[in-house]
């Protein structure tokens, strides 16, 4: 896969030469390449933002740098029609999720267009979306400084996911938010030796070599802790990836199957 | 603002000698102080991680290792029984929301315990909590490689709320998830010089002066944007902050205020 980021901070890229990304970039698995944008500019001062039409706090990124900085990553492609997908950190875009994530990963090529201030003018993300695919993405509700730390976290999340670059290609399966039988359910603990360590002993289950009881134990962890932390995603459970130990394990936890509503309820849907 | 992170890889966060966190830092307003998590072994190996209990792909970091850290740090504090509030980057916490973010920004003092692998031994945690608040949050719903990359974003979204850290106080005000007006929305487009490029112009109300109808497009820009990206935000929206005008745009987008549920609703919600 080949990445192109353009910024106006490329040092802050710096941690893609470490780790997982690094080793994928060493291994020839990612040609990730940076842009400085300041380099698109013709100014003495090179400037690369100024003032909001109709007003307003903070700076709008202009579109001369950011359109030119675009043209010149198209052109330096393979040819032959080919462009990148765009995407754009932004917090009024779509969500990033796993999903998301899995199809930036089966892209050939990503360009990011990470924005500094109050965003990029809106026509450059017109203008380019006349020519390649566009995708405004979100990696949470909350306010960044910058792009630039939303491109760490989408370049690490979709790198993991090629062929090759994690040592252990099971080691997805389990993953929060991965897929099939852990869709919508959150990890639940993990542990490894001492078996004692400052008074606390690793649960039982855990030590009995038996598989089904280890598995089931995990799968009650994994409904307790999302119920905890993340009731929203109760709703998205679906009925037919239960089994009759998970209907049994939800009802303690205060969890059953509605048929009239065709989802599952919480007891403390009624007390909210 | 103090700052304390433990990690096998300090390199990671040298984006926080940059731009904003950085600037923050020379100013004194930010004291950040990493550890790096090897340095708490005590075998040649400098090991931080063992197999899972129970089984299993992957490795369960150590609780030894971890919790020498976490002591450490809490020793070096001012003392008089001050304690960090601990930060646990994790998929399986809850959402780090711009709310969460502004508490932690009243904190005087936070640590940041980003694991690697499977995750940390849950001893760790429950230990640390006897201790010291423990804050357990998920940056967004996608696995990362490590939780590095979520403490850059966490310091950066707490960063920028501190005092006299943004240069101009106004422009969190403006911000998609700011709480008061711009609450569960997402901010509409941005415009700068020139007025028209590669045969684009800018919307004909922002070059008007008119203060109130800047105003009221860049709302309605605002309502169209959330609705086309985040249309789990309009649940939340409430009555008591729209006026007339503003349920009159809705009302163009397929959006009614619906007394019996007391919520807004779509029209869009009836064809799903």
């Amino acid at each position: 896969m080949r990445i192109d980021v353009v910024t106006i901070f490329p040092e802050y890229l710096a941690p893609l030469d470490l780790s997982l990304v690094g080793k994928a970039r060493a291994r020839g698995q990612l040609d990730v390449r940076l842009h400085e944008l300041r380099e698109f500019t013709h100014d003495i001062h090179r400037t690369v933002d100024d003032t909001p039409y109709g007003g307003g706090p903070g700076m709008v990124m202009k579109p001369e740098p950011w359109s030119a900085a675009l043209d010149a990553v198209v052109a330096s492609g393979p040819g032959e029609g080919a462009v990148p997908t765009l995407v754009v950190p932004t917090p009024s875009g779509r969500p990033f999720t796993q999903e998301l994530a899995q199809q930036l990963a089966a892209e050939p090529w990503l360009a990011f267009a990470p924005a500094r201030y109050e965003g990029i003018d809106r026509r450059v993300i017109e203008d380019a979306a006349d020519r390649m695919p566009v995708v405004e993405v979100s990696i949470g509700d909350y306010v960044l400084a910058g792009g630039e730390v939303a491109v760490l976290v989408i370049v690490e999340a979709v790198a993991r996911l090629l062929p090759g670059v994690l040592g252990n290609a099971e080691s997805h399966q389990d993953d929060s938010f991965a897929p099939g039988r852990m869709a919508d359910l959150l990890e639940g603990p993990v542990y490894t030796k001492p078996a004692e360590w400052r008074g606390r002993e690793v649960p039982e289950v855990l030590l009995s070599g038996h598989h089904g009881k280890i598995a089931r134990w995990r799968r009650e962890r994994a409904f307790a802790r999302t119920l905890a932390h993340r009731p929203d995603l109760v709703a998205r459970w679906r009925r037919e990836d239960m089994d009759k130990h998970d209907l049994k394990a939800l009802a303690d936890l205060g969890v059953w199957w509605d048929e009239a509503s065709g989802r599952f309820l919480r007891t403390a849907d009624f007390s909210e």
